[in-house]
């Protein structure tokens, strides 16, 4: 039997490629969209959707769970919005799946309590590329055993930050199994100042901006006489559908709150 | 309290840097070494050793476990001597790490029974090397979200056998969590035959061999918009003796026969 | 004073392209386009083009040259036409860029003659992207060095044909310079067959297909105690407007028609 | 006929490799050694070298130029010894091939000078890695039409200073070419510092510093929708004896003094 789900922010970026994707998978079955506009349309209504999107739009979300019985609940919106949403859902017992990110620590605290209090699982994933979550699980494994590590992640030149959230992320996630040093040599020397990168508890990070780069990141561990690479190479959003996917079949068997990919893969 | 330890095969190659690697390091001790040859001399009285290396050198392994109370036995030597070397440690209660490969089934097994009856730690490694093992762990951990894998090792143009034994490994481990797939367009074609590399299970295995290369390889998973790689590189043989030290502080812990260091990684 | 051009295909993916970059550049004045259809109109009437593109459209190329004095006349059509096209702009005095392939070999020869005849500069390039076409220069160099060298290219698993037309290129510009050689070891074995990639001259090409990979080479140079490698990624089909660019401006300066953008870079 | 070489420093690191190489190679013949004792001795006299090494040390090299008619002279010495030998080598008309770096430009002009005068080739190269300088002289190719570069190189964390002198001087000749631009969005911002690398002139270099690393530099350059890397990766000092045996073949074809690997490839 097919899973039933229902999509809030279905005119968004991400949402819409939601959209697309559980109707491209024999085992989802779209039940309902949720909108801020569009109350009593179909999906069909809409520009970007074909005539057999003809999934019901609704505003209100007490109504659409009353009348749609859905198994999933994913939420692609904005983190505000996607509070209120989560909550609604678990109190309906719809399994949600919400990857938008910017939550306080007690929203996310409330929401664990509702989860646990309800026996209704609920993922909430900040990142869906199952490729960068992974290489950031597979970092912090490694670090158990390669002290020695530096990150040189590489984006295109538009970007303003450095390092890329993602870069620091692996990093925390490295410092919290390896074993703390201050890496290269003691007396090593700049000569053009910030050539060795951003200092992380005693590893390094390097950040690459050029033209026609999209988003990359390589870990690299380095041991006697060995070297172990993880690279994770991002050309465009389709990443993250596969990671909704992943999320909408594993929250069907859990019965609590699970935060961040790297928990359930 | 230091690890007493027994080192087997100590004027191998690998035996050697043994040696030296447990001098090194300071929750260490190097209680004797067993030999062919050179029984009643001390390591010191060969070449290749400075006079602070002072282990007894045995030939009698019986007499060796009798006369020095050791934690931990180090094998580097062949397959023949090395299990009739691990029985004897097992039955004295000394925790054998052992380098060597080309065991029987019916030669593990019985090691393995031995190990559990005697409810002593034994770790049976093919490969020491901590970044090959990794490697070989997180692609079999991968496989299970991105079927779409291809495997390119590149060796020096020396070697005799393409692809490496670590390609056929790693797709092996691969291949049991990779839900089976023909890889590539269904009709594609080779219009030089061979372009596509070799075929094992669907996946494809590319070797390169040009002299300046050592021994490296990439796993290399795709699905939508994103590709992960893990690397390895390897050097020269300094990396073996970490995984030989990870070794020993790990069998400490164990009561059983272990199989390969992916499995205590 | 702006280089004047006239372009032809505006409504093709390359063509839409390349009238964009056209507006974009200061150093450039789009004059006219050529179509098979749209007599009499302006770009801004059609789909895709803003209000302030107003170059008119010709479907009559004689009428076009003789009402638009233009000094460049970009061509990024279909060989049948384009052929055509460049024959009646050389005629007319202005220089070609044309991205269209497969010309005959009289065809080629043919320009060729009228541009030497016309003083006229021509460049007809198969491939605009600067960075592939500078890999293939730098291979060709570096092989006068390094006679062991294999090529690896990656691309989308959509792919039909393996090695790719540019991995197959590459390998014929290699073999120009380097001494010829069957690489590898002589007695080397494959135990999984094709895994030494397809034999070129005695090179080896290995071709990778996975969803996530666009458009990648590595050609990789090996001698003692090190390598050479040389990368193209390319992302998408913005590389190529650079090319046309560079050619606009050096067609100025040019007398004779050349074939290739390796042979202008 | 062989071309006839006499080396200066055979003892040493460098040296004793080009007398083995030479020894190695059909078309070289080895007339005499210069060094700084060991008169009248022969190589196969001193340890490392075996019978057949025959070839008679001089301490004096005017001597030694008189006696022995060579066509070549291989220094492989220090800068202050490397001058002399190099003043009386070209007074004699024998070809110097030179590996020492450090000479002022006051000796530098001297020499190039004297070159002239005497019609004598004559190669003074401070990196004889053919790799290593073909990715110097590409890098400098491809800023012509790539503005955007940055500079990764990894070394061993023994290495003290960041960047290399390697990763300098390709930023130098990279400067020669490129369109000179502050790289990197104007207002981006470092939240670690250091993290976007060493600026050189609006370029950024990255040092990369792990133990199992040897020594690899990459030079990525990027443009809209592509990037192209050029690569080097270093393993031993054998690297370096292609680069003297290709200066010997092409010194004997020069009338004058060539400084620099990258001028005679």
């Amino acid at each position: 039997m097919a899973i039933k789900i229902i999509v809030a922010g279905p005119r968004g970026r991400m949402g819409k490629e939601a959209v697309h994707m559980i109707h491209s998978v024999t085992d989802f079955e779209l039940m309902a969209c949720l909108d801020h506009k569009n109350e009593g349309k179909k999906l069909s209504d809409l520009e970007d959707f074909q005539d057999n999107f003809n999934a019901p739009i609704y505003t209100d979300i007490e109504k659409c769970f009353s009348e749609q019985r859905a198994d999933v609940f994913v939420d692609l919106t904005i983190p505000e919005v996607g509070y209120k949403h989560t909550k609604a859902a678990l109190n309906h017992g719809v399994r949600p799946v919400v990857g938008t990110t910017g939550y306080t620590d007690e929203q996310l605290e409330e929401l664990k309590q509702l989860a646990n209090e309800k026996e209704t699982g609920c993922i909430i994933a900040p990142n869906f590329a199952i490729g960068a979550v992974l290489m950031m699980k597979f970092a912090k494994m490694a670090a158990v055993y390669f002290p020695d590590v530096e990150i040189i992640e590489k984006h295109h030149d538009q970007k303003l930050d450095a390092p890329s959230g993602t870069a620091k992320k692996t990093a925390e996630l490295i410092q919290e199994t390896r074993n703390a040093k201050k890496q290269g040599h003691p007396n090593e020397e700049e000569t053009i100042k910030g050539s060795r990168g951003g200092d992380f508890d005693g590893m390094r990070i390097h950040s690459m901006r050029l033209p026609g780069l999209v988003a990359h990141q390589e870990v690299v561990f380095g041991g006697a006489g060995q070297t172990l690479t993880i690279q994770h190479d991002s050309m465009n959003r389709a990443s993250f559908m596969d990671g909704v996917k992943e999320c909408v079949y594993q929250v069907m068997d859990l019965d609590k709150l699970i935060y961040g990919l790297e928990n359930i893969l």
